[in-house]
């Protein structure tokens, strides 16, 4: 848990840092939120994590409650206090604090900001991405909007612990038509066995992942093939390798979907490739 | 705003009425509540909604925290505190306080309790039902189980909102086979040219709302015809009377359906009766 969290304006231990009971946030999943991979202190691709933010609350009407440039600072002062080295950084913002109804407050109200921030252990996140994970498939249940970044994740909460109760890392929410569209909290990827990397393009039914979009630059400057496209459950259990990528897992190999072994049940050469190279893109700040 | 808030044991004032940044309700939306009417300070139906929340809580796995009557005894408690005579209490209940990661918590957490009460003017919810309100329809955009009555409520807040910029006080969900669901936060009805009162049937697609239940109660004693199945946005419109039901609205007549006008655009008479009759059938305790 993080020690020293920011809550609108201050800098406080972990136990005092609380929001009012009326937050929206906490009444009505009325908030937006990011999560910044931390590396040797620093922020990875910060910039693209704020602006997705700065998207997330535009398409909700959140007013922003500072400069990204302030909210930048708010990030590294939160992981310098904390002493993070690798880890996470956690930004949420929320509609703010307002007698309960469901419309936006008709006065205007200041926006939540918290910032928190934890250490990670970079060999244990390694040893995982030697084995590789495991994952399950549920049928899709989330609102269409999901290109928003809300705390509105019930379902993504729900889908995650039926994963850990069947002995996976992730759960593949599977749309009606069969098709994967993205783990609980991360993209989907299968890679063909004649070499190319397959995801579900950018629509309303995904979030654009930070992590995804650095990992389609790195696939370019590695001249590998690229297909942005729907794969089903059964393509993805006969693809020579399958990975998943989040700030948090970065490019995690997938050996096992459903019970079905993946390729040989080992993390595939490309995946690996992709997971090595990925920081020398990743944008430190 | 509620001024006396009850939060995991303690009863302070409403500006210190505040739960932890990383209490998963806010973070996940990983709770659930209920709104409960007071009338002269009593609660209206205590039992119907206390046994609701019980059902949410085990639909989600969460730990029911304390008996229902002990957090009957909370709820009565808050309302004398705030001195409500009319108006609403709040209950919610989250999985608690855990280091920030989707599936549930590991560890045994305590669930979070917050309990808070409003007084709301009886004779302005009785002038608006004098008059009817207007509702707006809006695409079916929740997950598959809003039988639970979680927080989770982000695509509620935007179809409120939405209502209240086109003039209305409600919007209806409507499913891709042309049904309404239900409305934002209330149940929807119509009442036919030949005097049937028609609701949908309860399932993971509507809430059972406590208002409804009791009105059923009412309709039966009434002897009126009932029909439990969904309606079209047409036939609403076409209907002689419409309302909806909700523990704050009681039983509002609807005058206005995406500006179409219902019947003459005044409440109807079988509305009203129900609204009159309603409070002979509420438990109060």
């Amino acid at each position: 848990m993080s020690r020293i969290a920011y809550v609108n304006g201050r800098y406080l231990p972990a136990r005092e840092a609380n929001v009012n009971v009326e937050d929206r946030g906490y009444q009505f999943a009325d908030g937006v939120y990011e999560v910044c991979e931390v590396r040797s202190g620093k922020l990875v691709d910060a910039p693209r994590h704020l602006a997705r933010l700065q998207r997330s609350l535009r398409e909700l009407r959140i007013t922003q409650p500072m400069p990204l440039t302030a909210l930048e600072v708010v990030l590294h002062e939160t992981v310098r206090r904390n002493r993070v080295d690798y880890g996470l950084v956690y930004l949420q913002i929320t509609r703010g604090v307002a007698r309960r109804d469901h419309a936006f407050p008709q006065a205007a109200v200041r926006p939540s900001v918290v910032v928190t921030a934890k250490n990670l252990s970079y060999d244990k996140n390694q040893e995982t991405a030697k084995k590789g994970i495991a994952v399950i498939t549920t049928p899709e249940n989330r609102w269409p909007r999901v290109d928003i970044k809300s705390v509105s994740l019930l379902p993504n909460v729900l889908a995650k612990q039926a994963a850990r109760e069947r002995g996976a890392n992730e759960a593949w929410f599977v749309d009606t038509d069969g098709f994967v569209t993205e783990g609980s909290s991360s993209n989907a990827w299968i890679v063909t066995a004649d070499g190319r990397v397959v995801t579900r393009m950018v629509d309303n039914h995904i979030l654009s992942g930070i992590t995804r979009a650095v990992l389609l630059e790195v696939i370019e400057a590695l001249q590998l093939r690229l297909e942005e496209r729907p794969f089903t459950v059964a393509e993805a259990q006969a693809a020579a390798e399958a990975f998943v990528t989040s700030a948090s897992q970065l490019v995690m190999p997938v050996v096992k979907i459903d019970e079905r072994t993946v390729g040989d049940g080992k993390p595939g050469s490309v995946s690996q490739r992709l997971r090595e190279e990925f920081h020398r893109f990743a944008h430190l700040s």
